[in-house]
């Protein structure tokens, strides 16, 4: 833990079975009017839409709605989320879904009172907000960005093919989740895998970085060890209460800034991916997963003890007699093996790449410089040439 | 991740070489009065009162001194300290030292407004505070009992023979703690190593238990072994900066409330170690010590699959054709030989428990019902002997 920092994250969470109650004790903390935030309309068919709601008419609360936000969350949506909390003077946004949902009413939360093109200012000049934030509480139904427990937003702008993610601070959070492994029981298979290596990327794009001993790195082996055992008993079960619980509380501490801290951190596999969804609009945890190994084997040479630490340490490679490099390399096929036998999507063509996309989506990748090497553009078309 | 539960940890941390200068951000947001809480003047030797001081003086805050807090905080000098802060009319409670500290502020924090005997409220009918909390923050000079980010505090009654633990919830949480590595540098040899001993039994008590796949176990073994790796370097160099900041953080999230989440939790150590320390008075961490091996070999064969995991997931034995039994004692081997080569106190005669005090500790001990195996006097008695 080299350098200073501060750690705060005030969100409550409600874990298990039961969490849905939590709502009755977070809603009369806040005022009348709630905007019920969801996706595409499959908590109405599973049943939580109807549950939520009677908890909150049983609060008291006025309802108004704001479905369909689609899994890339657009600038067009977000606008009209901001008009539809501002009609509802909301008092509280209710995100029930995924990170997606999680992540687009914390854009709404921050846009409503601050005037300006909220895409304009948090996703390209990446202001902080300085006017009265809505509060904002999630229900979780799919697992794996963190959303919950963070300030992240990530946008997605068509016109501009750019998927851009914005950090907020503390005072962004949500207020509390809910989170009951039970709701995502029902989730396509696909986008439970999705999530899995979602969360295996988060952990992964903090943990390739840096060369100091940080506790934080062995949090995260733990934290993967963990991950990989709980998703091979949900990738055959999926309603294996305790793997599909496991995995909800990993993926909250793979990205609720805890392993971050006191560390430096990569986030190059997350502008790969995104930019790959700008252009396709593939799930997130797939465009990560199609360009991870690809850019992994690129740089390996770059962080070779840490490649070969995570060799030994994650997928239990035997590093005797061989060459940290040899090491390395075997932990990187082991990390293939696995991810195709859980069913990752291994290349973006998959994913609807076409070779006309390749400058497009070049273009969109954002360089970060917090990974073992600073990648140009000649590297990054290489990195996806490598998984087309 | 079994059970239902809340998680919320609302203390804000500043953590590093400058992380003193968090003062400045937080004391604005508290009244004139502070209470100044603090152990026996290490603190004006080593310049950190100095510091504190200055910093408070800047902020303009009236301060009022409370010094002379025992490594185990007796219910006396709390109702001292009650006192003290009605006299100043405290807005806000600043310890700066280690745990004990820390622990006996928050003490006093619910008992000045709260009427009453605090001991026989807080320690023995382990009531909830229902009148106004006075804010806590921390300046941490020593490291082990987490208590910078939890609600734990404990307290010894002399008269009673008793050293009692309280944990309060979110609300006693100190607002915030400043924790620089450097400000544990001066510590005595044998303070540190007492306390790295604090933090692994924290974390075996929340880990020996239950027999679910918990990702809070993979936490754990994470933890432990970090905090295995820095106390090699520590022991050798206390200033070795990069190893004292892992312990510090290392300690923070072995004991704040994070990884007894979804999981039952042992904690029969702790009530041993307690028992002998309120015969003794000795240093926390060492009578932890002395009763762990004894009490771990007593109940091996109770939790005999956790115990063999253990010894291969941190201490790297190699279970390849030995039994569960082979590989839990060889695990348990190995720790007994680290315990003895950092330096740790290994029996509690050392610790001046005499036998004529047994029969007194075996009373003392309280008995908790979480682990692989429940105590009774018989057996409490074999442990200690085994310690003897």
């Amino acid at each position: 833990m080299l350098g200073n920092f501060t750690y705060c994250n005030p969100t409550k969470l409600y874990f298990g079975r039961d969490a849905l109650n939590g709502l009755n004790e977070e809603l009369p903390k806040y005022g009348k009017n709630v905007l019920l935030v969801y996706g595409g309309g499959s908590i109405k068919k599973n049943g939580i839409y109807d549950k939520v709601v009677a908890i909150l008419k049983a609060n008291g609360k006025e309802i108004f709605e704001d479905g369909g936000v689609m899994p890339n969350p657009t600038s067009d949506k977000l606008e009209e989320g901001v008009r539809r909390a501002e009609a509802a003077n909301a008092d509280l946004i209710l995100a029930v879904g995924g990170g997606s949902v999680c992540d687009y009413a914390k854009a709404v939360s921050v846009s409503v009172n601050c005037g300006g093109d909220p895409w304009e200012k948090y996703f390209i000049r990446f202001e902080e907000p300085t006017c009265k934030i809505i509060p904002v509480g999630c229900v979780l139904t799919m697992v794996g960005t963190g959303s919950e427990m963070n300030g992240g937003s990530v946008i997605t702008n068509h016109a501009q093919k750019l998927k851009i993610g914005h950090v907020f601070g503390e005072n962004v959070f949500p207020k509390f989740s809910v989170m009951n492994p039970e709701f995502t029981f029902t989730l396509p298979k696909y986008q439970m895998i999705a999530g899995i290596y979602d969360i295996m990327s988060h952990i992964l794009e903090q943990y390739f970085s840096g060369t100091d001993d940080n506790t934080s790195d062995y949090i995260m082996e733990g934290l993967l060890r963990s991950l990989i055992h709980s998703a091979n008993i949900a990738v055959k079960d999926p309603t294996d209460y305790e793997a599909r619980s496991n995995i909800m509380w990993t993926a909250t501490w793979a990205l609720n800034t805890l392993v971050a801290k006191g560390k430096t951190t990569d986030w190059m596999v997350h502008m790969l991916g995104q930019a790959v969804a700008a252009h396709t609009d593939a799930t997130h945890g797939m465009t990560l997963a199609a360009v991870s190994l690809p850019y992994y084997r690129f740089i390996m040479d770059s962080g070779l003890d840490k490649f070969a630490r995570y060799a030994v340490n994650v997928w239990h490679v035997d590093p005797k007699g061989k060459t940290a490099k040899q090491t390395a390399q075997e932990g990187l096929a082991e990390m293939e093996k696995w991810m195709i036998s859980i069913g990752l999507v291994m290349n973006i063509t998959e994913l609807g790449a076409t070779e006309e996309m390749l400058d497009g989506i070049v273009k969109s990748t954002l360089v970060m410089d917090g990974g073992y090497k600073i990648l140009n553009a000649v590297d990054i078309r290489a990195v996806l040439l490598a998984s087309y």
